[in-house]
């Protein structure tokens, strides 16, 4: 049986963000009813008991981990040791890979990534303290619709989404040609279990809609309310789309764009802190839940 | 006045650590008494309130934020806002560094490190998510033996440690020569305050020496009690000497060494998970007592 656990929800810089004192970060600093404080998106999956994988890897996962008894190791397998198998990336975003450089320490541990996401990542020379001992990291290379197989029960495919590295990355010489390996999406089954995650979704396809259709549960891209709200709060950074997410309101936003998807639970992840949603009380809130949509929050669990 | 704070005292990885399950880390995850889980290693120091300035910038960062109202930002400056003036880089070690990376979202920072710090750093590509729009991110160089003022109360004078860069930058093309400004100490001094930060410290020269007892307070590098700690933890792995920490026990340890120092108080910081004098029940601890020391924890306060 597929168990999968969200233990981060919020996008870059978590809510309430360090820099920030709007009213949704405020509210979650003094504890407000209907103002939830988010750890960056984390999510972790697992077949057996003692035996997970992290799908991305946030900032918080020291964090993350330590609020987790499933994620921490056992006395009963010696002084050093970790119930983490593996950690599967699907983007180099910061907020979505910053977590595996606190995974030091001299354990052993593997990545799944593109071959695009694993040369950006290793022209960092950050990561040469993951190479400090022999088989201390091993790389496993993935690609779009190529199935690959975790613990003998789980089956991953990763799904090629539009979009292009991330800003930092724009000066390294990374193939060009290849950006359809820059950015995935995961399709996670296991038994009768088959769900979506796709925390950055620049583009609905007519394929990707037809693989949400055919999912118990999707987690979907719910950076933005709207292409401006980041821009407005802070003049001379970019649009939603232009960073490659769809925001959740408007003709062309994500909730009328998938308002055919009727079988799946639809929830939104990596929501920012500017994302009025993260108000319950606000119009916004309501408005995403009647068009049946949750918004995900840390601890969210499938079991 | 100066107002010291530690909002971190555990070096990398901290206390809990996410691979460990020795007794240290069991005690601190079950809450036994006289186990104390501690963060990464963390300063801050101000003059003035509502402007403060961070000694290195650990992966802890936003959670040691979230915990202290003294470094978050203010509904009366705007949404967008920090108290945080500036960051002072004793190295480029990960455990003081990675913090940076999390101070993103457009805000406009100020960095003073060495030439060679600032070199090893941008060499990282993750570096640019700082220059995404103008001004935001500023260098100031500091260097060995020259002082520079904060808040035109506080002077900082670097120190010049022995020890080397880290072991991730060790196929980056930095000139060699250049070692002295791999890893330094702060003077810091403020009215009759005077006090010496020194994180990591590879070797006691007697210029070292009358530093520490010039000062009120000294934080020294306690992050092994014994040269083959780690060692002996972790088959593999380096002695404590070898990655530039003395130990605090034995003939020519960090407590000998400075017996003659009996002026300051004195207090070990970037304590690592494998070190005994965590639990406060070890007769380590006691002896470090006993020898006139304090063990740095999380929140320790100088005002």
């Amino acid at each position: 049986v597929l168990h999968f656990k969200l233990l981060g929800s919020a996008a870059g810089g978590g809510v309430p963000q360090w820099n920030c004192a709007c009213p949704l970060c405020l509210g979650c600093r003094n504890g407000t009813h209907g103002f939830i404080s988010r750890l960056q998106l984390q999510a972790a999956i697992s077949c057996k008991p003692g035996s997970w994988f992290l799908i991305n890897a946030s900032p918080d996962l020291r964090c993350q981990i330590e609020g987790n008894s499933i994620l921490q190791p056992s006395p009963r397998q010696g002084r050093r040791n970790t119930p983490i198998r593996g950690i599967i990336l699907t983007s180099a975003d910061l907020d979505q890979v910053l977590g595996v450089l606190l995974l030091r320490e001299f354990q052993p541990l593997t990545l799944y990534a593109t071959s695009v996401v694993r040369q950006v990542l290793e022209s960092n020379s950050f990561f040469e303290m993951l190479t400090r001992i022999p088989n201390q990291l091993t790389w496993v290379e993935i690609s779009p619709n190529v199935p690959f197989v975790l613990d003998d029960e789980i089956t991953c495919t990763p799904i090629s989404m539009a979009g292009s590295l991330p800003h930092y990355a724009k000066n390294l010489r990374i193939d060009g040609s290849k950006s359809r390996l820059a950015n995935i999406g995961l399709i996670v089954e296991s038994g009768t279990s088959r769900l979506a995650y796709t925390p950055s979704v620049p583009e609905i396809t007519e394929e990707l809609q037809a693989i949400y259709n055919s999912c118990e549960v999707i987690f979907v891209d719910g950076t933005f309310w709207s292409d401006t709200e980041l821009n407005s709060t802070h003049a001379g950074t970019p649009l939603a789309r232009a960073i490659g997410h769809i925001p959740m309101s408007g003709d062309k936003g994500m909730i009328a764009s998938l308002s055919s998807v009727k079988g799946p639970h639809k929830i939104f992840v990596h929501i920012n802190n500017t994302n009025p949603v993260l108000n319950q009380n606000s119009s916004e809130y309501k408005y995403v839940c009647e068009a049946g949509w949750q918004i995900g929050y840390d601890g969210w669990e499938l079991k």
